[in-house]
């Protein structure tokens, strides 16, 4: 019987890039069992839709040393509920500029009055992904720049198909 | 025969969270008069329509121990258009976060600018609402999350009522 | 002969304020040619249609000191590639309150990262547009306040002749 | 009856520069009586002693509109103890860069803490000195350098006086 | 044979404080071993001596839940050079407000340098300390302020002794 | 006859470390002429004494692909005065993390009140050296840390000879 550290790395990805690629491996260096836990819904259109973003993470994740480890799910509503049916009581959290600092403060506390138990692990991805963003990924991809640095290879061929003049 | 010295504590308030109310409480505190003013219009569409807003905070403020203190009002256009025909110089602004101080600071120079003896007077809430915020707030709500802590009784329950499922 | 050293100043202009001046006149005072480049396209409806903001641009370029160094431009697609048609390498950006910092490091090693040699040049504007953003502009300008201290003249006329009641 | 709404304001003023005369003049436009506050002790050699600075303060105050709602004094001690002896409840301090937010949040929170019913007002200077610091004068001043902006005219002497060559 | 996984809480604990004592908590939840190693030297004076400070960290460590996970140690040098030494590769950070985060992540991003598989963790405490820092800590002690909510109880009492008048 | 566009890139330099570097030949790729102006004083003891630093940097620039453009010098006193003696008005300044930011903005707004012409340019250093301080690298030089990655080879040589066991 193994008890085992679980956690929950929850997110929109889309689509995931290497930043949260980068998080992920951490996390699973860290942690017995990571649940990667993708958004469903929410208020803005992504670009992919969220059976592409799973199918996109769930390849990606092949790639990674440690597939084993980690899960790829959808969620609904609020991630304390979903934690809490799962057993789960911490979350991974990327820590990259100043402006994610406050907002993931802002959620982190409010986790923990919604739960009292629930904990938020912050980790930092390598410092040549301090500064990415999604919003700028996305917004570079609109205008078919080259994001070879910063996504996995599928996750490329999948942007570009998209994004194809 | 006292003026008294009045301040406005402007806003959307939607809704008026235990932070407003604790600075709300700070204001009534150190002046004579406070002004919730309410903001009628804006871009977004409000959860609460202003007259649902005003008769939640004015139920919110009988609750409080200075009642006569404090005024409800909606207002359109300008603050300080809005202040100087109410012959009132001083707007009370709660900071918390760090994105607050930016926005805050943005906007107490611009109005300034717009009428020089103008005067933004900054209080800190309580710490435990540092880190609240409104759009935080919306966010758990539609997720049917636990707000007690962070929403007075009156305003939880039209809350609830609103995010029926 | 000399080639020059020649210059990017981009952003959406919607509309040019007196803090764009400002970092404009600094960069035809430092370099040898400044290319006001407009960005066309945008996610968000401009106040000003692009050839009304390359319009108001040129009539304010035509006051200032050195108007024959300053071209003003439209550019669409990224901003490393319309550079490289140009053979221009450097960038210049105003660096104003704290949220710009965060998003200007994060464009600007994007930036570097679609193509090496790309350089951004931040340059401060005087303390007095230190906290001028154009979006709290536009929102003056929607409720009719006097901007008379943030806009030049012939963009004062076109903001109040677009808003008025 | 009124007594009054009375405020301290408190700090090293070494030296009083413009921006603390800026943040003075607005306290006593919004209470009845002001406080200037001179910390006698401190860790560090400060440039003029305390019998020196509360002379400079006072003189300075005696060029204000109000110099009868301002008062001048020494106090050791913790501030909450001192505001509590004289019977004041709130203390004004000057938000400026980011980083006296962050340091004025923490004294602000912890004097709640050691006094319940503490009140922090924050107010903002004149944007002309929103990045004005007094070790910066100091340093300024001890290499000859002309503050004439950033002094009022007593103190100027009296720091050209300390550091004469 | 237990594998265990290991952390560092390193630190000047010069006292621990109950925002040391939170996070504490919160790692040996997440972690089967958590060393609290103590740094030795240090440029200023501190104001308990290093085997003081390690007396009071093992008195507080034993009213916790888990004290059989808990060691205490003192360590001098680098960081990750000691970490190497017994083994270990993850260690613990709280996350308190804005400075914390940039000195953190340099610091972090430093010992990666240092040793590629090294890992931070940064953690969250309590909202009632992300605003409490050991400099204002020291400076309330040395001016008799109560400090009953930021201190345990042994802890309190040393202080108070240290620093009666 | 050539004006050319010169430059002055000043501090402490102590030691030069690769983040220096990288903004040097930043500036010297955007400029004709770029003075290293070392300070000379300080109030704190540095841990190489001014001939030495400026020895250093006189051996890394020669390792450079623009040698001859780029001057190194002592200064003393005001920066602006010693810009103005050299007929130099643009200072160079890398920008890295958040602290920098706001300390940068103070000084540039100082010196650009002490001469109204003067200008300072921000060059962001290559992502690596983002969080790269000399306070940290000394601290990691003082405990025998290995700083291959951060300073240049003659410079690495020179800060082992010193912290030798």
């Amino acid at each position: 019987m193994s008890k085992g550290r679980k956690v929950i790395y929850p997110g929109t990805f889309d689509p995931i890039t290497n930043g949260h690629l980068d998080i992920l491996r951490r996390a699973a260096t860290l942690f017995d069992e990571v649940t990667v836990a993708v958004v469903a819904g929410g208020a803005k259109t992504p670009i992919f839709a969220l059976p592409e973003r799973i199918e996109l993470i769930t390849k990606v994740v092949n790639t990674l040393k440690f597939p084993a480890k980690i899960k790829v799910e959808a969620f609904t509503g609020l991630l304390t509920t979903y934690a809490r049916k799962k057993g789960v009581k911490t979350v991974i959290r990327g820590l990259r500029a100043l402006s994610d600092f406050e907002y993931e403060f802002q959620m982190a506390l409010m986790n923990r009055h919604l739960q009292r138990d629930f904990e938020t692990v912050f980790l930092m991805p390598d410092e040549k992904y301090v500064y990415l963003s999604s919003s700028m990924v996305r917004e570079v991809a609109r205008l078919h720049g080259d994001l070879g640095t910063f996504l996995p290879k599928a996750v490329l061929s999948a942007v570009e198909a998209k994004f194809r003049r």
